[in-house]
């Protein structure tokens, strides 16, 4: 493992190589000097190891060294160095994004938070708890269950992202459709500036209105305006167990219809979650679920209100689910046959990667939020792509909200299928626009949404976002070419 | 009625003693002929009648038309014109805002959006429902209720404030303590800039991370980024009736110890409402609401869960209110009993107003939100304030926030006595930011607070906020003075 002051000589090539409009060797060694012992390290492996995040198709060569931050002053430190020196700066968490927001960038130290993950503290007068950013999302749940309280968000990565992460890409998850998005629960943000100042950004209390409200500009900023050192979320009390409701149908259609019909007829599920058939097939083969092979495709709705009121909402569900044309419903208030049906689930991404793996390897991961009425159209849309193109996809969606993933499968060693794939990866956000939603429901644009960001927006709130980020950031120091690099 | 092409006279008149920077006179006329009928007036009288909102000490002078705009386009043509001559603009909607935000400013065109109160569209697909920013809350609220739909923001002025003006403010109210407020419910926005281009921030759907969130960044910005012409607002299935229970205390501690414990305790009110002896005594003297005059203070608490789950939690509470020293506890589920005290709660600012009327006259009604523990020391402070000033102080609060009302009251033909009320209105701000809390939880900086917003946000949260609004309001015409005027 290299130190800094041995390794000042593979900064400099590294350096030359990535950012050619720089000229003097940033004295990494002096930097170094004013963090902790290991803290900095420019040994090439280690920052290739830290290079990037689980997208695909995003550069993330050229950095100079990586920073593991174990303060917020270790943070300032590495800021006010930046500013000084003119350095870009990649803020890192758990590096399990899929949009390439943490991969590295030319001539940039990759700042990890990720060691900085510990609870500050609760309180339960409050409901609050304070964290490092490092903090993975579950082991915070873990800690709060002695509590009786939660913190709802629950990122399909639960177990592997941190709340920095989840706060800065404004994380969504199954949950969302009852309990919202991470937005939700940020009581209060400390953050380091572009030059290294530590801000503290909204009121520790229930509400507050003192001023632009900069907490909520920083949540899903993808580390463009600062970094995320502490938070103050609010929770709840502990998540009753839920009801959970099974139903198949012959297709597609009639499953996004039920969502559609149960929701505008007044449901309220705390998930509700839609798997088409080519995902079930592949669920199937990835392990023994028990889930039906045959359907066309499969909701899962859990509704947590009191228990009669759970069942009469399930009776509702099953009435809309059958006059839809489902094959089966069924429905539970065992919380060990709700936990199988939410493994599953969750073992969707395991079980594309199988599936991936025998063909070739390429899985394009899309994330459109569209309105709920519109999710039987977007199928159809797909069906006419998948026709086109030739290629598998495959579709999940946090139904309640509209939030859809489809993905598309690929020869990876395949140039021409490759390109193809990317071009179908697009369209699908291109559908999403037309159909009245965002190119990103909860992944966040990073890198590899960036050229898309611009079909979203309109010319005045491009204008805006460019302005905001020039004015918090006038270097351009924060994230170079991520999320905003397209417009 | 002065008609544009005849007022440019006074135009001139204003603008020369408002703001001697400008040179030119601004051609109103020009404007008015851009605008329809009666759209732009110069009348100084019913520019006087528009020229403020509902706060005390704050300046209203030197307006120099009012605009009562019929569409986004009159929006876009005033801030087009604003832009060309440089003329400050202040947006106005029904002005019930008690922070002056909403004040004219010297040279100022005042620009009402008032008229513009149409519900645009109802989706129960999405539940979501899209309005002109002039629509009054009560009136959506009335219009929804066909559909079993509910907008849940209930500030205290729900039957005189509009929803653009709830936003622009991130409103609370009575429901916050379960409901969230203002922000939680707002989808997207159609905004018109400072240079008069039109732009939709925030997607249509339930979830989206698509760039910079310049939605957020609009709520509560108070008139300082732009003009709200239009909004899309989540609803909710119609809210259930609730349980309420009030109960008495011998004295202040007793009662806000009470929230505190059963906050903590795992309490979800729906409503949570604190009002002290004096406030009980004033609203005895305006009406007959049955309230015990007597007691030192009063609870209200809502609760509408399942019924058994709200009984057991009205239980509770009745346990940690005897626990605490309450002399009387009693709850009912008949919706007449819930309406009669809510409607009572919801008569405080007319007693007050009583009760200031024979006391010549003055009241300052503070804003302070604080931890919920630190509200029993809070009140011993405004003991000491009442002490050490000698003026009467009340106290209401949205206790489940910790959201404080204190209201000074003063002879405002006293100078002296005015000058004490204002010096104790700014200790209990100070007081708030000691305890951990802000200087405003929902009725915004504006005007009135402005000099101690300062206090309340670091060094580096200040320098972000004045940078935004330099980067979207690059010649400081929006609102000019308000909210960040201070810094």
């Amino acid at each position: 493992m290299g130190t800094a002051g041995a390794a000042v000589g593979d900064a400099d090539g590294n350096a030359s190589a990535g950012d050619s409009r720089r000229v003097a060797v940033p004295p990494l060694a002096e930097l170094a000097s004013r963090l902790g012992e290991g803290v900095l390290t420019t040994d090439p492996d280690i920052i290739a190891a830290h290079a990037r995040d689980e997208a695909l198709f995003c550069p993330a060569e050229g950095a100079i060294a990586l920073v593991r931050a174990t303060s917020a002053s270790d943070v300032q430190e590495v800021m006010r160095f930046a500013t000084e020196h003119r350095i870009p700066v990649v803020p890192q968490g758990a590096r399990s994004g899929i949009s390439g927001g943490a991969n590295a960038s030319p001539g940039a130290i990759l700042l990890s938070v990720a060691r900085m993950n510990d609870v500050v503290a609760v309180s339960e007068a409050e409901r609050t708890v304070t964290v490092q950013p490092g903090i993975i999302n579950q082991d915070l749940k873990d800690h709060l269950a002695p509590f009786g309280l939660s913190y709802p968000p629950d990122p399909g990565s639960v177990g592997i992202s941190s709340i920095g992460g989840n706060i800065a890409t404004n994380a969504g998850g199954l949950c969302c459709v009852k309990y919202g998005v991470t937005r939700d629960y940020v009581r209060s943000l400390t953050v380091v500036l572009a030059d290294g100042t530590l801000s503290v950004l909204g009121p520790q209390t229930a509400k507050g209105v003192a001023g632009l409200d900069m907490r909520q500009l920083f949540i899903g900023s993808e580390g463009t305006l600062g970094v995320i050192v502490e938070a103050t979320l609010r929770l709840v009390p502990a998540l009753p167990d839920p009801f959970t409701a099974v139903a198949t149908f012959p297709d597609e259609r009639s499953g996004l219809q039920t969502v559609a019909d149960f929701m505008a007829g007044g449901g309220v599920p705390s998930l509700f979650e839609f798997l088409d058939g080519s995902s079930l097939t592949m669920l199937n083969a990835y392990g023994d679920f028990g889930l039906d092979g045959e359907a066309g495709s499969m909701l899962i709705m859990q509704v947590d209100l009191a228990a009669a009121e759970s069942e009469a909402m399930m009776a509702n569900f099953a009435e809309v689910a059958h006059a839809c044309g489902a094959l089966d419903v069924a429905y539970s208030d065992d919380p060990a046959d709700s936990a199988d049906l939410i493994a599953a689930r969750r073992m969707i991404q395991p079980a594309y990667e199988k599936f991936a793996g025998a063909h070739g390897g390429g899985q394009l991961l899309d994330d459109v939020c569209l309105p709920r009425a519109a999710m039987p159209e977007f199928c159809d849309r797909l069906d006419a792509l998948r026709e086109s193109s030739g290629l598998t996809i495959s579709l999940v969606a946090h139904a309640g909200d509209g939030n859809t993933h489809p993905s598309v499968f690929f020869d990876a060693a395949d140039e021409a299928e490759t390109a193809k794939a990317l071009e179908v990866f697009g369209e699908i956000m291109r559908i999403g626009l037309e159909l009245g939603g965002t190119i990103t429901g909860e992944h966040g644009v990073g890198y590899l949404k960036r050229d898309w960001l611009g079909e979203e927006l309109d010319a005045g709130a491009q204008r805006m976002q460019l302005a905001v980020k020039n004015a918090l950031d006038p270097l351009g120091i924060l994230n170079p070419g991520k999320m905003l690099g397209g417009l």
